[in-house]
């Protein structure tokens, strides 16, 4: 599948998923190339069809291209709860278990997911996967002493990848952390792996978003298809 | 016990800790009002008897203090290992658990302490106690949906409180993250508080030190007294 077929699914996905979006409600926006998507369709929505909601956004990134299109933005503290959350995931298994943080926004993700009614991910079909894994899972780290962090990852087998810019200087997420990924190929053991990496002192979240998601819109070349998550 | 006794305690504590300091040695410096005190007495040692050594700060405080004294001060993770910190705590039992923070550096001092051979606490005899939690526990979280996670902590009972400044607005740690103190007057289950903290997301990190000190350098009237951690 060549990129321009790629992106035509994601482009389905995302006016798939935002058909979701009514008037009134608070929707969480999330971060990458799939939710650019929906993002210009929802605009396209409030523009030609006087669509009223208001946004919470998950990066400064989707935070800008939401206002260009005149969408209200509030801060995730300034709602009692968000009605539902619609973002992409870079692997999602058969156990509705994902791996997202490739566009280093997975922190302000997570916090927005879990003070969600909902939570749905726009995927292409390349990102459904028996294992996750093989996409390398980011890892969000405190700078200070995140060394030490990187060489106990290295230690535990995790092979960890300090991910850097152009220009070879550690990536900054919106919180000004760093982003360790690491390069498992194979997750067996999720939840095992979310409580071990946790619990280390400078860690502060990791990609692993464990049976969070209620739904799945998968762009496929015969369409749309929704996977429903029956653990939730 | 008035504010001057105290002190008294607190320094000679901290001028018994700093005998632990030898040439050549790489030395976790904590932060707070006890530590001061040591950091005083290291600096003359450095300046009347020529001692050298190098110190890795948990603070910007600590490193202005410390550099004032011409005191050599290298980040974390330029070495390769600290082998003693010598830091303060605002509660300490018979279990060796700890409370610390009450001065907001808790992260750095936990990323400092872990990579330590030797951890040693210097206190005065107000901060050993029966059980922790008197002291309210501090826990680091990430400005972006940090009232979800207050809201989160009321309702477990945790009796959370945003530390502010005396103008109103939020504390800032070193990383730029806010602090929340638990009242929970008594914490008879602290791992178990810890594994529970520390799985929500938003929360960075807390004061609880648990089972981590070797040595705690009490200030006692009597002259200072040292408890040796019998499980490390």
């Amino acid at each position: 599948m060549d990129k321009a077929q790629q992106d035509a699914l994601k482009k389905a996905a995302g006016i798939e998923a935002a058909k979701l979006v009514k008037d009134g409600m608070i929707v969480g926006l999330g971060t990458g190339s799939t939710v650019r998507f929906l993002v210009d369709e929802l605009g396209r929505r409030v523009q030609e069809e006087g669509l009223q909601f208001t946004g919470v956004t998950t990066s400064r990134r989707t935070q800008e291209q939401a206002e260009g299109y005149g969408i209200k933005i509030v801060n995730v503290d300034d709602v009692e709860e968000i009605d539902v959350t619609i973002d992409g995931a870079d692997e999602v298994d058969d156990n509705f278990n994902g791996i997202k943080g490739g566009g280093a926004a997975l922190l302000w993700e997570k916090i927005v997911a879990i003070n969600s009614k909902k939570i749905v991910w726009i995927v292409d079909e390349s990102k459904v996967v028996e294992t996750i894994g093989k996409f390398p899972l980011p890892v969000e780290v405190i700078p200070f002493g995140h060394g030490h962090v990187v060489e106990k990852m290295e230690k535990k087998g995790y092979k960890p990848v300090l991910r850097l810019d152009a220009d070879g200087n550690p990536v900054l997420t919106d919180e000004k952390n760093y982003v360790v990924d690491l390069h498992l190929e194979k997750i067996e053991k999720p939840f095992e792996l979310q409580e071990d990496l946790i619990n280390m002192v400078g860690v502060v979240e990791t990609g692993l978003f464990l049976n969070m998601v209620d739904e799945v819109i998968v762009g496929d070349p015969d369409g749309p298809r929704i996977l429903t998550n029956p653990n939730k």
